[in-house]
């Protein structure tokens, strides 16, 4: 008898989530790692030259590094990885609830949230969160699938960021939406078609919380996702031709949205 | 004897030049340099399949593909490159003068011109090229020396902007600013520690020519290239950590310049 779909389903997210470790490479991200009290640290290694660096964030986590060989690197990475002698094996931070994450602070400012329909390439996602640390948007969320996963390559282009900037993964994006908005969200989508540009969907409207959708370069949003916003916005083009790259248009959507 | 520098230099330069062909890959970017007149083609390898794709750009450019086999792709290009069954030999764009570049249009739109200093990642600069085609600057402007060469990783991310975005070697880049302000330029020069936000340097300014000098992560600006901008400028961060990856600052940069 052919198991149900979602039994599937479940037995593989628990598979995924039983063995999920990542291997973080790169001075920098390995070094934020380190540092980081909430993340649950497993092994590292590193080369004599690489532990000169990371002297003090090694010591402040109270690990012990085996030692390699610059010339036969041996944890188990991508053998193209510019790992700079220093690898960490770590469990995926745990960021708890959207409700708990996306909530309005205490601080005052508006919030803002970043949601991602189907981008899977970790140097963008590594951008993105970058930027969404740096503009304080509470929260990139992510589908569970056809997403980035936490891995390696996305926490060198995150440069720390990982670390710092939640990142959730959801089941369903549309219903995430949806709890958003009852939460008080606007939630504007990216669009190139969009009927608006984002300075004029949002004049007025900078006290508000807000949400802002990008999808994948070429596909787009996905039809359900364009439904679920509130509008769709595009921003203003010069040029006739071409268009951002999706961490680019992120960055600039979470500038133009920029809390009053 | 020994041959003075500037002569080594200069015979490195002539090899260079003669030597210098790039081969783009991708069916995007070899759409898009297919279809672009200014282009110098010299080889074009496909697949079968890239073919029945690039079918109308292949006719109208008038060349004879070489047919290759998916399973070994012949083209001299990096084994790790996504060349989707498309690889086309070119000639670098010759975009003339940087005097001619930027001079201010009949469109009385004001210019907008990026300079980088050292950014030498090709898939920050082929991004950079997007946001500067989208927001209409008149050109990238990087040094001969110590940046991202013309190349097919470079033509990849850009995803066709390298064939209509002007992108200028400069010898000299503090010499590059001192012409842009002989011409009318307000240079500016994005630095985490500029002594004003971007939008606040540019209030009432958004009439003039802007030009904006970015540096590559980490090292950010040289000190000859801080003491030959007009303004140092910050973009204003809500974090307290983190930084923007360069290829989003220049966006962000060229989004908060955009002309009146």
């Amino acid at each position: 008898m052919k198991k149900p779909k979602w039994v599937v389903e479940k037995e593989r997210d628990k598979r995924a989530a039983a063995a999920e470790t990542i291997w973080l490479f790169g001075l920098h991200a390995v070094r934020d790692a380190l540092l980081n009290p909430s993340r649950e640290k497993l092994r590292l290694i590193t080369t004599l030259n690489a532990l000169g660096k990371l002297e003090d964030a090694v010591a402040a986590s109270g690990m012990t590094p085996e030692m390699a060989d610059p010339r036969k690197f041996t944890a188990p990475i991508d053998p193209q990885s510019v790992h700079q002698g220093a690898a960490l094996e770590v469990k995926p931070l745990n960021w708890g609830s959207l409700e708990e994450r996306c909530v309005g602070g205490p601080d005052g400012v508006p919030p803002r949230v970043v949601l991602l329909d189907r981008v899977t390439d970790p140097h963008n996602v590594g951008a993105i969160l970058r930027s969404a640390e740096v503009f304080g948007a509470r929260a990139v969320i992510s589908m569970q699938r056809h997403a980035a996963p936490e891995t390696g390559a996305l926490a060198k282009t995150a440069s720390g960021a990982l670390e710092r900037q939640p990142y959730l993964r959801v089941r369903n994006l549309a219903e995430a939406m949806e709890t958003l908005k009852s939460m008080g969200y606007l939630v504007l989508g990216l669009d190139g078609e969009g009927d608006q540009d984002i300075n004029t969907a949002l004049a007025g409207k900078h006290d508000r919380a807000v949400a802002l959708v990008l999808g994948a370069e070429g596909p787009g949003l996905r039809d359900k996702t364009k439904e679920t916003c509130d509008a769709l916005v595009r921003i203003d083009a010069v040029g006739g031709f071409g268009s951002l790259n999706v961490s680019n248009a992120a960055a600039v959507a979470l500038y133009a949205s920029r809390g009053a």
